[in-house]
């Protein structure tokens, strides 16, 4: 056992460094700073098909600074802390530290390749933070079922098809999704949860023990601070990767409104839900926060109003905290799906509401209404090659063509974590591996169930 | 009693459910975007009287956006945390929420409201946000003594109260306060004093059970935690709606001095003032860099030199730290005001040696000391419609206005706050409510007050 | 005991009355506002040859205004609450407050001296912060041996010798060194260990104490939040002190590459180096975080190149985490140095090789790889005044004299501090001075080791 535990420590290890090693090698051939003359207009060599990082561009650096540092990732992180305590961060922060630099290579090819060069700057970074925010909201579906080896090859597959996806919808298609409705909140959640179907291991009921442990004291206090963190960091998030040019921000107010109502709805439903003993309600509210700001993604930028963005926030609000009560014991028993953080309440369902409302939206847009906001959002429309009928079409079918890559990936992903050599007991690895072991003793632990249970099937 | 308990969770869910109903409709009739064309300067139909916002206008939108997220209300938040716990973070969250939607339609109503519509934009949310300051602080002086249903008619009263006042100060008078000194702090404060007196209660004397829970060593945590979100954020939030113009910002130079002196003192005053075993050094810290942002709120955008920032600063640190010794013990046992976070030492005498130290300065502000700097602090003293001694004795005959109204107003919301239907009990409510329980249990407790006193007079 | 416990609580309080009345007198003789025409270029009669602070001037203020809140010191602040829990706050944010106003005095007299009158403005605050920072480093090598009195007092000598080796290698040798590998990391670290030197006693091994008391859940909830504060704030305070003029901000990028990597390595070498029960993961990350901040401070704005950026903080990520393995162990035992936070590994390591990293790349710079960056970085080789060699063999020299700077302060401070009337037992002390007792409790606690050893030499 210690011989083997020893073993599967070095292995990561081992891949850690080949990683490594090997990005900067890709880097060293590949990547270089942005041309000296970018900071106006983008070059025509490059492709700046991207409305959002662009117009970026046009503010003084200083602001996109600041704006590059607002990770998107770590509201997200922060959010994952209150259900799984310090000990998940350590694991978060490694596939955060890796998929930043996978995403700005793989983003890189596909964005900003100009002669067989990656050119990098402060707009890569902020699409490489909302690549790995995807990834982040994938290992919510399968956390403590999967040991970090496994993390780190889910991490590798999923930067690579989100990436094909967000250009398939943003640039091919021509999808106005800036606040990733569709290319990060669904995506991430069905990629997850499809792969934690394939990894489905009977006799891990653990969310009637996670609920338990989630009384600690500490978890709400992450929950708080993760909460706050979400409500000052996201809108002012939304607001580089959307349009505006010198007016209001609509995505920050609509964002905004939203995730007031949709706390709100919270305080509404959760007395009623739930009697005394279940999850805490700092926890309801954050997720309640979480599913008010990913159904903005899409709908935030166009004119949804402020009431409308009010309704949208309240009614997702109810959806979410119904979904966690009714929906998730039935994932889980009839489709075999365990879902860890509930991610299909918190991202996955908001953000198909979010591309439905998205789409709505879209049909309703004229040049009356949007003004020269029209030619930001829906450059398409505004240039007159295509009518908004048929924006609000293709918008409605990158639905159902991001949830076929999603669950598609998902799968293949999971075939592939499946491999003998892979599927490591991320207990045993866990047990001796200082520092990652309490993903496993704190979240849903897998090592703790197999002691109850009197099986170890996973060596 | 399960089910009067059943009742009372049932009617908080069913308030929110009719308070957010009632907003979305009034959303829906009353409030627009902002207009098209308003990023310019303010358009003469809205009346923007209010100088702070509207110069706030003249910067690169990205700024904004930055701004309305930081929200004056974390500070407050977090730093309730310190006292109460998590447990208390949910009943704030929901008095936020709430608030800032209110406040939208009210103070639109007054500086936003053009042909039956409010134009909601930028500076609605800011503020929205500084009057929901205001309600947190009233909350401060009540936590734990009243329920989640009166805590949202105290929003609901307060927040009308507060912006009236604010209009009768900043419109009609014409005061220079754009830090809030009279119109957050001293209003909040007396306002939730009053309340706090109205709904006295003998027998309940907190203080002493709750400093011992004080020692908690998660306090202590979310007292640094606090402190430095406050010396991070609200000099930046001081910075929006203070005027400037390319030049140096006193307001942030001043703010800062004021929080670094006022941290000194408490240094100077707490191993003087407290044996072993009393409120821990990072709760006072805290308090003490509230009071030195108090202060600053009129006075921080005058021509107050950075010594007299220092010199005010230490002032308010050491008045604050023996308010806490020796005028908190006097308020509550010959006046029967209970002050269960101390917002008097922290927000009440704090802002009004703020207006008084405005006042002086308002009286040695000369065209030479403030150059251009005067046509944005005093419009009117620039425009020649008003002497400085007519300023200065308006600025301080705001003072006895802001308290007579916050008085005025704490005793009705009070004496509202009393009918019998409201006064159900706390911890009966709470004790039957997951996740508000901990307000009452880990604040100051009136459940377990009154197991050990044997009365129950608030059923 | 009693009385002379009673003694020492009043010595720190006087002391502290008397160092905050000494500095508002100063403040009141000495500083006033920078003067109204300043925003504009920096007018020559003041010493503007700092480069750095000046180009922040031509900044819209508002961003300034975010950039000085974003307050270096408070990474740090947080980061050494992981190590010694919130006790150590408390002193961490009085040394704080002192040394701002301490800094802005003594940087005043040097940079923005004028007729008498130090004008202070947004940079001042900038250089003193930075300039606090190093204080705190150095603190991080003492923490637990040393009582509040000595602590103002090393943060009282070591402000002015800082500011002293600052003003002669920026101003008069033309150092570029903004982001401060050798002011702020390799100064503050080689001060703090001189002085730690100096002050040894025998038969204190925390090292190992320590470390258990690491294990504490709350340690790591700290860690892991300091760490995200570093992530999102210290590249954009990078943003601030380093050049940038409407392009992209190299410093930046590569602080970011740099820290993403370090945190890589982390992970890499903490398997193979730690057994079971050393110290937690997530301490680890925050300061491999540190440190790939550090190896940056010099070359940061420099054409590192993406993949430069990356090496570098690979590699000193490993060497870090080498050396909290064997060469901690070995500084104490041979070098008699004890350094309770490992400011060794985290700051004085990585500053050495960012300057000799630095250095390496002044020699490769050319104004067509530089472009007009060039200007900015090295003004002088830019105005042809000096060759690239000379400047690389300035910046060589800085590192010498730097640690010669650092270590005979270091040994002249500790001297200092040795004189009896200071060395009061800081556990006595601190056993009778509520709230700052922890500090030497929850840290590397003398008090506790005097009673397991059966010795009190200190008293």
């Amino acid at each position: 056992m210690s011989e083997h535990a020893t073993a599967s420590r070095l292995r990561l290890s081992g891949l850690c460094f080949l990683l490594q090693i090997l990005l900067i090698l890709l880097f060293a051939v590949l990547v270089r700073y942005s041309p000296e003359g970018s900071p106006g207009p983008c070059p025509p060599q490059l492709n700046c098909s991207r409305r959002s990082p662009d117009s970026a561009f046009q503010q003084p650096p200083g602001i996109q600074d600041v704006h590059v540092q607002v990770l998107l990732s770590f509201g997200l992180l922060v959010a994952f802390l209150s259900r799984y305590g310090p000990g998940s961060a350590a694991i978060s922060i490694l596939i955060t530290a890796f998929s930043i630099q996978w995403a700005v290579l793989i983003q890189g090819m596909l964005y900003f390749f100009l002669n067989g060069k990656i050119y990098v700057g402060a707009r890569s970074m902020v699409s490489a933070d909302l690549c790995t925010a995807a990834v982040l909201i994938s290992t919510g579906a399968v956390l403590g079922r999967v040991n970090p080896v496994q993390m780190l090859l889910l991490a590798l597959l999923e930067v690579t098809l989100c990436t094909v996806n967000e250009y398939i919808l943003l640039t091919l298609m021509g999808v106005s999704d800036s606040g990733g409705s569709l290319t990060i909140h669904t995506f991430g959640a069905y990629f997850g949860l499809m792969v934690s179907r394939v990894l489905y291991l009977p006799h891990k009921n653990k969310r009637k023990r996670e609920e338990q442990q989630d009384k600690g004291h500490q978890m709400d206090v992450l929950a708080v601070v993760g909460t706050i963190y979400l409500w000052i960091f996201w809108p002012s998030f939304t607001s580089t990767t959307t349009a505006h040019h010198n007016a209001e921000n609509w995505a920050v107010l609509n964002t905004y409104f939203s995730l007031v109502a949709s706390t709100m709805s919270t305080f509404i439903l959760s007395p009623v839900l739930y009697e005394e003993g279940t999850p805490r309600m700092q926890v309801q509210i954050q997720d309640a926060t979480l599913a008010g700001l990913a159904v903005m993604g899409m709908a935030g930028e166009m004119l949804l109003t402020p009431f409308g963005a009010l309704i949208a926030g309240f009614l997702v609000g109810l959806i979410s905290s119904l979904g966690f009560r009714f929906f998730t014991p039935v994932l889980h028993s009839r489709l075999k799906i365990q879902d860890t953080c509930g991610v299909h309440n918190i991202h996955g369902l908001p953000g198909v509401l979010g591309a439905l409302l998205g789409t709505l939206l879209t049909l309703l847009a004229t040049a009356d209404t949007f003004g020269y906001r029209l030619e930001l959002v829906f450059p398409l429309v505004a240039q007159g090659s295509r009518t908004v009928t048929d924006q609000a079409f293709i918008q409605l079918s990158a639905l159902p063509l991001t949830l076929l890559l999603a669950t598609l990936g998902g799968c293949i992903t999971g075939a592939v974590l499946k491999i003998k050599v892979l599927r490591c007991c991320p207990a045993a690895q866990c047990r001796e591996n200082p520092g990652l072991r309490e993903v496993a003793e704190e979240g849903s632990d897998p090592s703790a169930g197999d002691k109850e249970l009197g099986i170890s099937t996973l060596v």
